[in-house]
Formats: structure tokens, sequence, C-alpha cells
């Protein structure tokens, strides 16, 4: 139905779960991949060091912990060098933790745990995209495919998508608190909700599209065993969707089917 | 209409603006008034002093920064030593922060705005919450006046106010975005709507009220002077509002008037 993601695009949290899946699966379309994680020579990036064998010249590894201002600066700078004249087309800001895990009642969250999580989960994201920002105005401004007004913005061109999540729901909350109350990763996740309705407002007018995808719940470290979904299907929906996306998606929390959540 | 408000009120940032004003015009309720404050003896606790010679034993002072979990658990002990048997009937977590100011681009935002205004608007009152919940959760069982299912919980029995604003509504903010783009606020205020929408599922059980407001845009030295509302004007709403709530508003966002507004 949609073409398919093309371009330069950059992963956070690329070494396991729903990020190293979204690199795998990107890897074999027309795309290079910014792969960005926490430690690239650790054990925990092995899976994705397998990867840039697997396919050579797609994937370029860069560290980034994005509870570090210099790591993320440093990741940007390293960027710039490679990317060349096309800019960024498309940054996936899918890194995050779940502190103090699930269920988290309110007894066993504190001030660390709430920090910590906003921390990664949303200045993290906010300041990769700030600095990510003329990458992305480039990518935005090169595109010569633009057809017609609806079509303007697209993860083609120039976009931000940021992982969120159903428990960043506000409006849900009453229908799932009871099982995971979670208060630090649900504060994060609307927060990010928010960061992300405010960066649409802000980048449209660079023609950066800018959406929050909830991934489903997706069986990695941080989803469980229980989930019913496989890292596999949650990223070809998600992947599907984003290759979809247009100018009325902006400032929008949907599903990886699409489905639009409410805040 | 409603019944005045009564009993213990617990307001944090009570020495200027919106603070000082709940707390004037709490005082000539039959209620008695914890005024909490950073820097009690300094200058700017000037007018809140005055009111307590003003109102001879319906004040007491407290030193409280909510942005220091220790100087929290310590004004919670204070609390603690006078409350007596009826407990808390009603916590205001009013004091915030607005860092970098307004309107506050995304250039002029920064990590240390995000964290410390998360810190002060969000942590803070998720904190005071919790450390107060036993008392709280005594004036609840104290309660003998409750009527019917539809009336258990009030701000006269038990309730937690969370000052919010309309900034902080995802849904809305295409609409006020231009004029005051405030990440870091904006994204605080986000996470302090779940917050309260997570503690009205939680405390529902020890018929605990939970509910935000939004004090309109009202003159202050936050707000600014072409805000069109008086502190006196804002206030008075409110607490007609407050003096109001019932179940059904539990867990919801309202204006000093009432209005329900989306997240
Ligand atoms: N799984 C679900 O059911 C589910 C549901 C809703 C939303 N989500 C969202 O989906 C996204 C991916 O989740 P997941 O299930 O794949 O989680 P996961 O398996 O726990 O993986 C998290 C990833 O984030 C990285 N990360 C954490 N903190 C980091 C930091 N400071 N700097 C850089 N990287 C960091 C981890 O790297 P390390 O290996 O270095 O720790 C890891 O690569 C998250 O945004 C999550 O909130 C997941
Ligand atoms: N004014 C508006 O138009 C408007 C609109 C929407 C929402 N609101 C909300 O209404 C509430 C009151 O705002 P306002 O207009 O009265 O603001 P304000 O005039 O700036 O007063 C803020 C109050 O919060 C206190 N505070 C700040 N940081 C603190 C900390 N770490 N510990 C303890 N107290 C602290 C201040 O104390 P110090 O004197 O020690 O700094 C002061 O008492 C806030 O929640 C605000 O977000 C206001």
């Amino acid at each position: 139905m949609s073409e398919k993601l093309k371009g330069n695009i950059l992963v956070t949290g690329a070494n396991r779960g729903i990020g190293l899946e979204l690199v795998k699966q990107l890897a074999g379309d027309e795309a290079h991949i910014y792969a960005c994680c926490r430690a690239p020579e650790g054990s925990g990036a092995e899976a994705l060091r397998d990867l840039t064998t697997q396919y050579p010249g797609k994937i370029s590894i860069i560290q980034l912990d994005t509870s570090d201002e210099d790591s993320i600066s440093a990741a940007v700078q390293a960027v710039n060098k490679q990317i060349g004249a096309g800019g960024l087309n498309l940054l996936i800001n899918n890194a995050a933790i779940n502190k103090p895990g699930t269920p988290a009642p309110l007894s066993a969250s504190g001030k660390k745990d709430m920090m910590e999580v906003y921390e990664i989960n949303v200045v993290g994201p906010f300041l990769i995209a700030k600095m990510l920002l003329p990458l992305l105005q480039r990518a935005a401004e090169m595109d010569s495919t633009v057809k017609d007004e609806g079509d303007k913005m697209s993860c083609r061109r120039s976009a931000i998508i940021n992982i969120s999540s159903l428990a960043g729901s506000i409006k849900i909350c009453p229908e799932n608190f009871a099982r995971a109350q979670m208060y630090p990763y649900r504060a994060s996740k609307a927060a990010l909700n928010m960061v992300t309705r405010c960066q649409s407002e802000d980048f449209k007018r660079h023609n950066i599209l800018v959406t929050a995808i909830h991934p489903g719940w997706v069986r990695t470290d941080m989803g469980g065993q229980e989930a019913p979904l496989s890292t596999q299907d949650s990223v070809h929906g998600m992947l599907a969707i984003m290759s979809s996306l247009s100018n009325k998606d902006c400032g929008m929390l949907l599903d990886w089917e699409g489905n639009m959540i409410p805040w």
C-alpha cells in the first residue's frame, strides 16, 4: 500500500528488544541505520554487532547514553560527520526504562525512580530531537518528491517518532491502572506525549512530522514473557504505520495497528 | 449552594501568588491551615506571617521546600505532631515553577530546566501525597457525616487537589503553543495530570478524592501582569469548586469555574 521507509534513520536503544528488531527489519530496506546504544562494545550489543556483519555497510553503530547530555552531543557529532548532504530522514526515540518495574505500586516508587525515568524517557528524547533538528531540517529541505500539500510530511522525508505507550494515556489510565501502577513510567510517557505534541506544532513549519507510537504489549525484557506480541509483529506493524503517516497524523498518538489512542 | 471547606488543610507555596490567597480566604473559614513555604523567616514570607497575626491560631507556618525530600519528610513530621486525631482533610499542591519562563522557545530550554521543573512540579507533589497519605486516610476514616455512595468523597472529608494548568492539556496544546511554548512546564503539568489520575484510582479505596484544578490565567509572578484574573477571583472560584467536588469529579481536570478540561 505505502512505500517502504528509506534514507537515513536513527534508532535509540538499538541493542535489544524493539530497538534491535527495528534495526533488523529496516536493514533489509533502502535505508542507512544509525543504531545507537549505550555500550557498543559490551556483551549486550552482540546481536546488534552481528547485524552489521549480516548487512555490510547498512548499519553504523553509535555510542549513545540518552541520560548523558555529553554522550548525546557526541553522538550527534558522529552522525553529523557521516551523514552527508541528505540529512536525517527519521529519528526513532525508542530507548526507555520502566523503574521500579511492574506492577510497581506507590509504596515501591520513590524520588530516584521518578527522576531517572523522566531523565531517560523524556529529557533524552527531547534533547536528541533538539540537537538533531538541523539534520532533520536538512532532510526536509532536500526532498523533491513532494506532491501536494496533504502529502508534505512523511517518515521518508523528515520525521520524529517517539515510542510511547498506552500506559501514558491519561484518559485510559483507570482501565489498566490496577495491574500496572508504575507512577514513574506513566508520568514519563504522558510527558513524552506532551513533548511530541509540542514538537509537532513547533516543527511543522520545517515540514518535519512528529508522531508518538505505542508498540503494543510486546515480549521484551520490559514487556515480559506473558506479552501477546512478538517484537517481529510489533515492529512489522509499526513500520507499516510509519511508512503511511502524513500531515493528518502529525501530533497524534497511534498504536502499532494505526488506531488512535486518546491522550 | 455547597458547604464551606473545613478541617485541616495544607497548602504548599503559601507565601505568594495563588497560594497566599488560598490561605487568606481559607483563614476566614472553619479551617486550620498548614501554610507551607520554603523560607518562613525570609522577606518573601512577610505577607504570610502578617496573616498569622490577623487570624490568631488559625494558621501554622511550616518550612517546606518541595524539591528536597528531607524537607518534605520534616514538614510531614511537623504536621503530624500538631494535627491530632482528625487527620488531614485537604492537601493543596500549589507550589510550582515555570522555567525558563514565558514564552520559552525550544532553543531556550535545556536539560536543567526540564529536570528542575519536573522535580518541583511533579515529584514534589507526588512525594508529599505519598508521605501525607496516612494523615489523609485518618481523616477519611474519621468522617461520620457521609450520607450516600455518591457523596462518599469530598474536600471536607479527605482530598488532594493538584493545581495544574490548561498548558498541561495535551489535546489543547496546538491552540496555545505558539504564544507559550514552555516545553519543561507543559511536560511537567501533563505528567502531574497523569499522577493525579493514578492517585485518584489508587486512593478511592480509602475514600480520598483526587482532582486537578486549573486556576485560570492569573496575575501573579508566574502569570504576569497581563493576566485577566486576580488571585482573589481565581481562588474564590477554585474554593467554590473544591467545596462542591464529589465522587464524579475524582480523577478529573477542572478549571476554576468547574469546566472540564480534556487531557
Ligand atoms: N515492551 C512493551 O510491551 C512496551 C509497551 C509499550 C511501550 N514500550 C516502549 O517501547 C520502547 C522499547 O521498549 P522495549 O520493550 O524494547 O524495552 P527493553 O527490551 O527494556 O529495551 C530497552 C532499550 O532501551 C535502552 N536504554 C535504556 N536506557 C537507556 C539509556 N539511558 N541510554 C541508551 N539506551 C537506553 C536499552 O539499552 P541497554 O541494553 O543499554 O539497557 C535497550 O536497548 C520503549 O520506549 C518502551 O517504553 C514497550
Ligand atoms: N498564574 C497563572 O496564570 C497560573 C496558570 C495556570 C496554573 N498556575 C499554577 O498555579 C500554581 C500557583 O502559581 P502562582 O501563579 O501563584 O505562582 P507564583 O506566583 O510564581 O508562586 C509560586 C509559589 O510556589 C512556591 N515554590 C516554587 N518552588 C518551590 C519549592 N521548591 N518549594 C516550595 N515552594 C516553592 C513559591 O515559593 P518561593 O516564594 O519560595 O519561590 C511560591 O510560593 C502553580 O501550580 C502554577 O503552575 C498558575
